[in-house]
């Protein structure tokens, strides 16, 4: 399992010729980063000095961004085993008719698979924006640099889970399946910008 | 040594009550992965049917990659590190005046030191940006994507880098340190916003 790398191993097997692990990877892991400060700065606020008001939201904060690491730690692998599957699908024998149609309709399975790990980790990118939203108001003045850099991560992840959306989308002959997941991305795409530049610009302002 | 953290570690660690390591070695994981991700696409381009002409610039370009990723690698800890003699230095004793001068000059330095950590990180991830523009430009079809990944990861960790720069930068008093460090960083965010939005903008133009 790529969880079990280690930090240095993970940056290696990613600069290596192997193509997995690769960008889709690397988005899950760029989120799971930005999840992962999120849960900082609401443990490092919760209890503390000045910020009792706010230590019941950090602690939803808290279990919500817990969550959402873990989802996103699934995803590494996810990404991974679904490219297999579409490398594997392309590989089937395509001697007779019927052999080719096998291969193509297995290769149309594996693609709208390796669709939809990428989509689903771009919409849980949103999920932490959201939640870097509430970090940057409410967190601790002490660790505010983390939440600014937890909603950097999960724009970057957002944007990277795009591209690998976008490039199995591309061979993806069904039109209704094509113009959904298309659909569902752009929307998500679209929230986040404004979002985002408004958490970051918060951060700054009070770093 | 974090490095050698596994990945599933790494990302518990940083959502701890911990504060290191923080936003500072995210920064600097998340531009090792920028430039993992350039030295993939050099190392899938070269040698390849239809990209004889760019093997040696491919070449070229994973040697650069792969010196930078190392150089990340040496930040992720080195943060830590700096970011310790920080809290050193405000440990200190402060009964009497010399004592007290003594502290203050101490959290100074360790303060000057936590900012060229970050601010050196945002420069390479200057030089990493560089480079996705070349993998974009000419690098494998079939990974085109990962050269998009590469540049957003590159970004976002220099909008990171930044962040840290700042949060260290409000609390030193030498002006001319706290004038010329702004400068750098800023003459550096300036030209990587436009260089990134080109490069991602080719990418998707690609994928």
């Amino acid at each position: 399992m790529i969880k079990d790398s280690t930090l240095e191993g993970f940056l290696e097997d990613l600069a290596s010729k192997s193509p997995t692990p690769g960008g889709g990877s690397a988005a899950a892991v760029i989120g799971a980063m930005g999840a992962a400060l999120v849960s900082m700065v609401a443990n490092l606020t919760m209890g503390k000095k000045g910020y009792e008001s706010v230590s019941k939201d950090m602690e939803m904060l808290q279990i919500r961004s817990d969550k959402y690491r873990k989802q996103f730690i699934d995803m590494i692998q996810d990404d991974v085993d679904v490219f297999n599957g579409v490398m594997a699908a392309y590989k089937m024998p395509k001697e007779s008719a019927l052999e080719k149609q096998a291969r193509d309709d297995a290769i149309q399975a594996a693609l709208k698979k390796a669709t939809d790990v990428p989509l689903d980790c771009a919409i849980l990118c949103m999920d932490v924006i959201e939640l870097t939203r509430q970090a940057a108001e409410k967190g601790n003045q002490n660790v505010i640099s983390d939440a600014g850099v937890a909603v950097l991560a999960a724009e970057a992840a957002m944007g990277s889970a795009a591209l690998n959306v976008y490039i199995n989308l591309a061979n993806i002959t069904d039109k209704a399946f094509v113009d959904d997941r298309r659909q569902r991305l752009e929307a998500v795409l679209a929230a986040s910008g404004e979002l985002t530049e408004m958490v970051y610009t918060l951060v700054k302002s009070k770093v």
